[in-house]
């Protein structure tokens, strides 16, 4: 039986279709839907893509349209360098595969999914987080019907990064600052997978090369979707391989004893030149510090265990778990 | 002959009265003058600290009074919890070793001194900014005469913590703000030493003990000076020891092959809940950021040779270098 029941929000997004396929194949997650939103392309390209990656890799899994742009925000452009011209490094996207498109917004489906389930869903948010403030705003008790919510977001500075979109701010909370200081106030269990973690966490070409090579489809799907990113990769950051973002999420609530963890309220700069930065104040500060105080605790993780996570990704894929 | 013609900016305070003793003490500092301003305590106390410490260890060393409070902002309450009721740790401020003051306020006496040794002077400042920005303000084009600037302030993340006041913010910085942002955005050459350094470099209560009992009248007045303080760092931090915070600077100056930096502009932020925030775009990272982008670069110290630097201190306080 599954331990894991899963609404897994997303902005395919190459990173993203590498933690669906993560999510796909390994046995202790269920996919309960796709929830898609904009972000590294815009709603209807990223849209497009998660009705794609479900398709293929968990037929019969729902996906539900979500927010076009930010609470109070024009939307971003589309991160074309980064993710290819059509969110997925422009491989080919194949049309047979696409899932059904469900009728709700995906704020509704979040809320009907966890009350359907109440106690045991896990959210993991790896895009904006404006359809999950959409679903508190519409249903603030959700909070405490979700088991957790794992986001990948934010960067606390550990290896001496604050952002990799501004000096100060990750692309995903900076995506939609408002929601996330809403997000991460709300009375549910959050984990926060930043960059001290993700950026840690490098996929080297070998590695992807193995995949490929002993992954079957997927490994190959992996492989191929990933080249454009991992061109970007060397271009902006002299990297031989691809930073760890959306998979690191998944890995979390697969294996949290991956990770260490800092406990504390954490809030979002919504406005200013560093608009976008998560900042915790850890639960051991000593000092009062009325902005964070009394908002509830978040787990944000500073450490991991990058073997571990790596061989947890490579044995999923290639089926050797 | 001295290397370094320094005029060192405090608000004494327990650890700048320990990073003055530091600079008479050492042959390679030729002290200038001391310049004083509001923080640890208030600008009647830290003038008064300033004399008497001056007057003791620095014979000749004139004193200017400087900023009694930020440039926009109300004075902050003295940290007497911190540094005692007098700011020096609540010992015996002999009246007879009182430093003349100089008639001139700090910022005056700052620009005449640069002006007086062209390109020789060395400002280390381990208070609030605001004689500094004052300066400035007064006379641009010192920025251009100053061999460089040695600011203990700011936290840079890589121990996970931004702050020491607030989740965000270092007290020197926060101290300022306003000022804060204009002297590191002037054209003369910055070097930061915050908390990344100089809590990771602890003086135990047995190192203490052997200065005390190796050092002469030094050590044991930084014995003395340091009771209270250590007391405070148990109570806060759990920490048998002190943080070695201003004295960080003054290595800094002297060693400075005991750091690794980061160079890259840096802005402070001046108003919302992160206000004092002190925020580097690396040189190395990829994107534009306006706020950032052609701001003078400063050096960011974010490693430490802990060792290197206490030895460097016991050996001053010695006599033994």
């Amino acid at each position: 039986m599954s331990q894991h029941k899963v609404i897994y929000d997303t902005d395919p997004g190459v990173d993203d279709a590498m933690a669906l396929v993560f999510q796909a194949l390994h046995p202790d997650i269920e996919l309960l839907g796709l929830t898609s939103v904009f972000g590294n392309a815009t709603i209807g390209t990223t849209t497009r893509n998660a009705r794609f990656l479900a398709g293929r890799f968990a037929p019969g899994v729902p996906v539900a349209q979500g927010a076009a742009a930010p609470l109070k925000r024009a939307a971003p452009e589309p991160l074309a360098w980064i993710h290819g011209d059509n969110g997925l490094g422009n491989i080919a996207i194949e049309a047979d595969f696409e899932a059904p498109l469900d009728a709700r917004p995906a704020h509704r489906f979040i809320i009907d999914t966890v009350r359907a389930h109440p106690g045991e869903v896990t959210l993991i948010a790896v895009g904006p987080l404006t359809n999950l403030a959409l679903a508190l705003a519409d249903d603030p008790q959700i909070a405490l019907l979700v088991k957790q919510v794992v986001i990948m977001g934010g960067a606390f500075g550990t290896d001496g990064v604050l952002g990799n979109v501004t000096p100060a701010a990750e692309a995903n909370i900076l995506g939609d600052p408002d929601a996330a200081d809403i997000v991460l106030g709300a009375p549910w269990p959050v984990a926060i997978v930043g960059l001290d973690v993700t950026q840690r966490t490098i996929m080297s070409q070998d590695y992807l090369a193995s995949l490929r090579d002993r992954g079957g489809a997927a490994g190959q799907f992996v492989w191929d979707v990933s080249r454009h990113y991992e061109a970007f990769h060397e271009q902006s950051a002299q990297l031989k391989g691809i930073y760890v973002h959306d998979s690191s999420a998944v890995a979390y609530v697969l294996a949290p004893h991956l990770y260490t963890t800092r406990s504390g309220p954490v809030r979002v700069l919504t406005d200013g030149i560093a608009v976008g930065q998560a900042i915790q104040k850890p639960s051991t500060m000593p000092v009062p510090a009325p902005d964070w105080d009394g908002r509830p605790e978040c787990a944000v993780c500073l450490g991991v265990d990058v073997p571990g996570m790596l061989a947890l990704y490579e044995r999923t894929i290639c089926g050797t778990l």
